[in-house]
């Protein structure tokens, strides 16, 4: 089995008892409950915990921690205005909404420039990309220090598929994968990540659909109808004993090359060997070049990363070839290629018209259009 | 670019004003012919001749050169009944029917266990297999020793695709190509070979077609009728930037796992940096295992084979899955699926009935219907 991200499974899930009385509460924003659990449950290992000063300066500047480990976005903590003053030393309770969702050991108040970390993690400052919208609204405050985590699993949607690193190694072993692909998405699955799927499930002994349930955002497409889609196809088109369905819960960064490492490394920890990332991986609007997110690898050693990246063009239908096909595979010309903008797509579901199966399997293309009806 | 096998690209070329004049003549076959042609460009590297009697040990015992070197099958000569005496020392000629191909200097003259080499090497005895056959034929005695060969590729068909291991690599270089995939054959490419290469094609820079056109068995497709299949199905339906079709004039030794190996170690030494086996690689009938093709590799680290691997099932059209796809990819019965035995192919092509295009391009089954019909 793979080992871990920096060597070792953090574990940082503890019982609802072990959450002391009469501390200092700060509030957690969406994202930052997504971190915590994410961190509790070791998906983040090496984390401990949200990034102190020096970790975080080391991987906006490096895209490492401190320590050197590959590390590529900041995972951190920011002070809410309204929240109460807290000190280092203090033990404070972290809730989300009216919920705890777990307590953290105050280790660095640091001031940050958010606009320096949106250049430079984002690589951009420009306030339409939704990484920098959420960064506009920190306070400039950032608290890091050791977590714990409660398990709140119970309480949140698709349960059966929301599996914590240990587990979904547990399944790996069971089912005797060795090597394992995961292919992350916030979209629905069309023929063209299927493809993509299926290409390396040739080469693999296992998928792991690892869709992102975290914070997206507002016009992406809902985790419940996702989910719909992904059980649906898996269910039609996929053979059982070679594919599993788990939920990834962090929340969405829309940092493009820096993220797609994020997301790599994060499936290390799941016990995955193999990451599919396509063109734009993590990507929004045009802020980052077609092939970025595959090329940002090249600044690692493969040993750094360990999980490897599997590389793809974008695929579509060929008529000419009778089968799906990507730019590296098929001679054909445009004219042949069945190519839907996700805007089309957009306005046939609009339109009551189903997407044609060349694009997308006619089971998830109603499961789409019932979506919009609603 | 990959390292040759055994670390240095062989090269025992000369020119005809080279060889000898009265000095023994011996006689090659027609394997030994091609063997001669392989040795001399370097495709055998790291062998610089004939094989002596502790490397024919070894590789027969070992699946090694003396030296430790991974090497899987004997590539030898052997003595003829009507050839003069030789001794140790001697300078040879090497002739294949009336034409003189290059020299030999006599460094061993050796009597091997025919059988034991093929049990050990074929994996039977049994007289029905077309190696057992071939080594029924031969004398017992072989001799080993470094040669020399002339280049006579322009008297040869498919003159520009017989490139040798030093022009395909510097071919990858122009290219630009780093990563190359060389797929085997002796076959026409039907769809099942042609979603395999473009598998590996979504994930490498480069596809070398590299099938083999030395001594075959008599009921295989004639070399020139395959090779026009795969110039029709490389101009219709494969990128012309991303793929070279070149000639690999080796003789067939039907010998299954060791020659998985055999062709790989060589196509490494060609610049390729994968190879695809498919189910029963180099089979014949029901000598192998399905799968012991590819499970002979984990005898060897991947550093000793460093040429990787890809190891596929047999691949198929699945109606329901609209495409492609193999038991690792396709959840779906037989019934949906598109299968025909080479035997039903030919007995379609022998009644004028065109193979459907699921099965193989409707260019390819043209040719193969013309090549039936004259």
């Amino acid at each position: 089995m793979i080992q871990p991200h920096g060597g070792k499974l953090v574990n940082k899930i503890i019982s609802e008892d072990r959450i002391p009385k009469n501390v200092t509460v700060l509030t957690l924003n969406e994202r930052e409950k997504n971190d915590l659990e994410m961190i509790g449950c070791g998906a983040m290992s090496p984390l401990e915990g949200f990034m102190t000063g020096s970790d975080y300066n080391s991987v906006v500047e490096k895209m490492r921690l401190e320590n050197g480990i590959v590390w590529t976005l900041p995972v951190v903590f920011s002070l809410k205005e309204d929240d109460p003053q807290v000190a280092v030393g203090d033990t404070v309770v972290l809730r989300y909404q009216d919920e705890i969702r777990g307590m953290m050991e105050v280790e660095d108040i640091f001031k940050a420039d958010l606009m320096h970390e949106a250049r430079e993690t984002l690589l951009t400052d420009d306030e339409h990309h939704p990484g920098v919208q959420y960064l506009k609204e920190l306070s400039g405050s950032y608290i890091g220090g050791k977590i714990n985590a409660l398990d709140l699993r119970d309480e949140e949607p698709f349960r059966d598929h929301r599996l914590i690193p240990e587990e979904t190694r547990i399944l790996f072993n069971k089912k005797g994968w060795k090597s394992i692909v995961a292919f992350q998405t916030r979209n629905p699955i069309h023929r063209a990540h299927e493809y993509l799927q299926k290409v390396s499930l040739e080469m693999v002994d296992g998928l792991l659909i690892h869709p992102l349930v975290g914070a997206t955002k507002a016009d992406d497409i809902p985790a419940d109808v996702r989910m719909k889609c992904y059980e649906t196809i898996l269910e039609k088109y996929y053979p059982s004993d070679r594919t599993a369905l788990s939920v990834f819960p962090a929340a969405m960064r829309y940092a493009g090359p820096r993220e797609a490492v994020f997301h790599a490394i994060l499936r290390k920890n799941y016990g995955c060997t193999h990451f599919i990332v396509g063109r734009d991986h993590a990507g929004v609007g045009d802020y980052y070049g077609t092939y970025d997110a595959q090329v940002i690898f090249d600044n690692f050693t493969p040993e750094e990363i360990d999980i490897i990246p599997l590389k793809f063009e974008h695929a579509f239908y060929c008529n000419a070839c009778d089968g799906m096909a990507t730019a590296r595979t098929c001679p054909h010309t445009g004219a042949d290629r069945v190519f839907l903008s996700g805007k089309k797509v957009r306005a046939m579901l609009n339109d009551g018209i189903l997407p044609p199966p060349e694009f997308t399997r006619p089971e998830i293309a109603q499961i789409l259009m019932d979506a919009v009806a609603k």
